[in-house]
């Protein structure tokens, strides 16, 4: 077995076990049940990963072909730069795989494959209450003092 | 005189008055003197405002000829909708019209543009100190509770 | 009765009509019966004009509440210019229409909504022997000598 | 010495000779002496093959250090496809490695690119008057029997 999950490129043969981390990310926000993104959507984000027009990605942590943690990002234009912003959208790691470093793992995948894009800035949104990612996301980058506001339209 | 100023897409002809909102933007977020935006980011921004591949905009706040105040957007893919989100980038008005429902009315005109552009959601980022906007930010949109991490490249 | 028809941006309540118009410039390329083009792309189509973050568009020639006409562009880049170049992608006109100027001024409006859009240039692909269609694109556009070569995947 | 050169991305330091290369290309179809293309457009089209948002792409081949030729492709999107269409820009082999497969190792390179991102299809357009090749064109495409019809704006 080995010790460390490498981090590479989600693949068309990754679907069912990345379905099944979508999910329990999805869940975590309370996307679930009645409140489950529709499954359209879901095949339509995936579709996208693969799409050559679409600055959308997405990796995985693999260990022993078991994905135990997923990461998408995709790339969007800024006011503030010639280059793109690099958007960390989702990420997620099995309960059981927690503490092991992964989640920093795929973070520090994508700060590369941004780099590599020669984006100015890879950034995320967490919640506030979520104390436990903050620890991790506290050594990896910067707080920014700044909040989000949306409306639905 | 007229009693409110017009919302319209921002054109050619506006680039004078434009470039000292947006100067004027920038410096409120300390970009200025030393650490001023590049004039080679601005002048590419501008750009992109009319270029039809782009899906970066900028509308403005226009009375009897006189700009008061600017809004950027921009849509990009998310993993969580068939449809884009839009980002509002840059929101500024002059002092001297503030208080008087520009700002408020440069946001709803990127609702409305948002709304025919099928846009799930439209959402901005704020400083948390930002105690002024956030006045306004709470009666027409919802502090998510997010926080933005950021690293830059 | 209008003397001639308006040329504006496709709207949802026209799907049913612009439906015909589609299906009938795909027949005239041979996509009908079991060649025909699938459902869910034409759905995907239709959608893409109406969503922000595409840059596809639609035009339709209006008369007195029939559209008599269509006109489908998207931009994209090229190595060869700064602004993206505007492909003309599909073109049709109702066979009761044609003479009338309806092509012509659908070709002409996407003329100038691409210079709008501040792209280099507008092109469109045609079959060698659509001979009819040949001597109004003569007269609006130049035939660069150039020809198509593809290769399905 | 190897046999036969390797395709693969264009990398920051390959600049010096994909100058070279792009330069012979652009001559080739005229774009030299008063009639060349600007350099701020050369400047713009090479950050654009590194940008991660732009779908804009370029290949060399390589052998023992020399760049023999180039190759350039985009995705856009199409109104007959969900997937997008791979347009290949631009070809260009040095003289001394002609008639050794440089060319037809670049195609096939986009084809399996292409492949990856899922594209429904490569094409690409070219002079009529280009019989050498043409020749090659004929072994791995497809021509058409579409001609493109151009007007500048």
């Amino acid at each position: 077995m080995s010790e460390t999950p490498i981090i590479r490129p989600v693949r068309s043969e990754d679907h069912a076990q990345w379905l099944t981390l979508w999910d329990g990310y999805n869940e975590f926000y309370g996307r679930v049940g009645a409140t489950a993104l529709k499954p359209e959507i879901t095949a339509m984000t995936w579709a996208r990963f693969f799409d050559g027009y679409e600055p959308m990605h997405a990796l995985v942590a693999e260990q022993d072909g078991v994905l135990l943690g997923l990461v998408h990002y995709l790339y969007h234009r800024t006011t503030l730069a010639l280059a793109p912003y690099c958007y960390l959208h989702d990420l997620f790691t099995t309960p059981a795989s927690r503490g092991k470093g992964v989640g920093r793992a795929l973070i520090e995948a994508v700060y590369a494959k941004a780099r590599e894009a020669r984006a100015a800035r890879v950034y995320w949104l967490t919640h506030n209450t979520n104390a436990t990612a903050r620890v991790l996301y506290d050594k990896v980058a910067e707080e920014s003092g700044f909040l989000v506001y949306r409306h639905p339209l």
